[in-house]
């Protein structure tokens, strides 16, 4: 490297993610061997399309929206009349008192953490991440100046160890992210769990006589299969909780950036804490969220693309895995499947299964060793070709 | 404030720019008097709709394309055929050698100037801004962790001072920010200015044997008003320069965010740089640029939104305030009129504006204490109804 640019972006940016390494790899093969030999289950790209209501309003608002007002800047914290959408639907949905000047338009998930994160951000802070953790936490969490402390969940369940986590919790503690459903296990913290986790950080904030904040990393709110799971929404169990929302997943949108951030009205300092949200997306050059994309939120929020396709595929995977001998918690959530590897080194399972051409990330990146995800937002069709591929593996260790 | 956020964020989304605070009054003000009572020229905000090939473009890829391609992740350096038009334009329109991999698509120039800066970024760097400047390169310097180094430009016609650049080049200088056609002055450096600038610098470079780049930061080349006035393409005069384009303003988007970082294979280094900018804009939290909109780039790349309308603007303004005794330097680009205060103290005089509700900005946050910014991409009437207040202006301080 030369000693002209800064050493931390070039790390970051020479080495890509794992994810990202993996996705680039296949498409390399793809090339090499045809698509119809290579299963790539590497990126949480959503494989169900946008729902109608997504196409029929950017065609409607293309057609007949004056331009300059359609594609002009909006208030930085994003169009009020999408913001009132928002609060309107968070408040009929989940009985959260909100107003529009609550929220926080911004350009998705990663926009939503890295405002916070930076807004947040004092010398000491540390925040806590529950392993399995999405890999970019611990890449924004430094940036903004803090330190990431991994905490790792139960691995029957991938439900909160909290015996670890009160262990880590200490007087520098600022904040934890809690991601659920989980990215990469699928995990959905039950409404036992939440209210128990926030039971847990009342105590943490009267002992260490500071605010500990939640940062609710959402963007797979809406992705969960089966009528009895429920996802709380953790505003209403814990007062000093910060929503980060993205419609990547649920509206079939990831390239579009666009999600949200909510301070609610009860998280202590809210006012405070939003300016400096509003500083912290200025200061890294977000100017507002994509217009066009902010103005289909009002028609479009709380609908879904086809996730009956995701349950489907969960199932399907699930099954033939277990039926072949992998390790399997079911996961009610998200679109990811995280299975035990079949060895101890799961950089080393997940190099014998590219050998299958099946395209699949170890856990290490995740803070979790041990473990592969298995993103099953693709086709049916894709994941019923792999399927021997999965058995060929499962095979070769059991010789 | 709290002690729970950062004082520097809380500092910056407290305190807004002086721009949109003007321009968040002059909403208040709208539904106070009426839109017709007031003439708000303070943001840039472009007032001419974005070409037909915006809207074309938009409709049929709604209409035609799988949306599971069209609004799913990129890869985080933007879509490769997206990149590849962008080469293309560059190489036959400038003559400058590059390829798809020397672009880096991000969300508009703010984000490309953000990035880069981070990029950049080593312990002790400093980087020149010419004044006047668009405030939010001190933002955005500081934030990158480098000192903001202002210098003056000539007053008789906002080109570089060279004696104040030569005096404040030194052994810590990283780069200088060259915004031309410039925000606010609207001036236009011309190519003897260019060719000086890099001789300038090459000698700087040896002289304390590291590389200084200039950041071109160009989001209003194309608007440009007059057939003599050409925009050199700094590139093709001195190699380490990084060009931070946007389509914001050539293609009336502001609101949708999007541009893109050049880094051109002549720049030293320039795989590393590269690199160091993925690295960057990884950590801020840019996954990628928005997908529907960097699918249109193919399309649109060299079209210009009809900035006749703009031209007619300025030479309105201009005539209108020279008559009124006001002192002006006829700007040859972008869409900004940077006009002497009829008092030392900038901001007492747009306060006596605003009392005729004329929303003009003091220059002082531009670092150029003593004059005001006029944005002229509004509507030709507005400007017509706005010239008795002008007037009225003028001839309150020529009792």
């Amino acid at each position: 490297m030369s000693n002209i640019v800064s050493e931390k972006m070039y790390a970051l940016g020479s080495k890509r993610s794992e994810i990202r390494e993996l996705f680039e790899y296949g498409k390399k093969r793809i090339a090499e061997v045809g698509a119809e030999n290579v299963y790539d289950f590497s990126l949480g790209n959503p494989s169900v399309p946008a729902p109608d209501c997504v196409k029929n309003t950017l065609a409607k608002l293309v057609s007949e929206t004056d331009p300059v007002a359609l594609h002009g800047y909006t208030s930085a914290q994003g169009d009020a009349g999408v913001r009132q959408a928002c609060a309107d639907y968070v408040k009929n949905t989940h009985g959260c008192d909100c107003s529009a000047d609550d929220f926080y338009m911004t350009c998705g998930a990663a926009a939503s953490l890295t405002i916070t994160l930076n807004a947040l951000s004092k010398e000491g802070d540390e925040v806590i991440v529950l392993a399995p953790f999405f890999p970019e936490y611990t890449v924004f969490i430094t940036q903004a100046g803090m330190k990431c402390v991994q905490v790792k969940c139960s691995e029957e369940d991938f439900q909160i160890d909290f015996a670890a986590l009160e262990a880590a919790i200490n007087e520098h503690t600022k904040a934890i992210i809690i991601n659920s459903p989980n990215n990469p296990s699928g995990a959905v913290f039950s409404e036992d769990t939440i209210k128990k986790l926030a039971e847990m950080l009342e105590g943490a904030q009267k002992k260490y006589n500071r605010s500990i904040f939640i940062i609710a990393d959402e963007p797979y709110r809406e992705l969960v299969y089966d009528a009895d799971i429920k996802v709380p929404f953790i505003p209403n169990y814990y007062n000093n909780t910060i929503v980060c929302y993205s419609f990547s997943k649920s509206l079939s949108l990831p390239g579009e950036r666009i999600g949200y951030i909510l301070v609610p009205p009860k998280a202590c300092d809210n006012r405070d804490i939003y300016f400096a949200v509003c500083g912290a997306g200025r200061a890294l050059g977000y100017v507002c969220a994509p217009s066009l994309f902010q103005k289909i939120v009002p028609e479009c929020i709380g609908k879904t693309a086809d996730i009956s396709i995701y349950k489907k595929n969960r199932d399907l995977l699930c099954n033939a895995l277990s039926e072949y001998g992998y390790k399997v918690v079911r996961p009610d959530g998200a679109f990811y499947l995280f299975v035990k590897a079949l060895e101890e080194d799961s950089r080393a399972f997940c190099e014998k299964a590219k050998a299958h051409d099946l395209l699949i990330v170890a856990s290490d990146s995740f803070g979790f060793p041990g473990y592969a995800r298995i993103s099953y937002c693709v086709s049916t069709e894709m994941i019923e070709r792999a399927l021997p591929a999965f058995k060929a593996l499962a095979e070769e260790y059991n010789k």
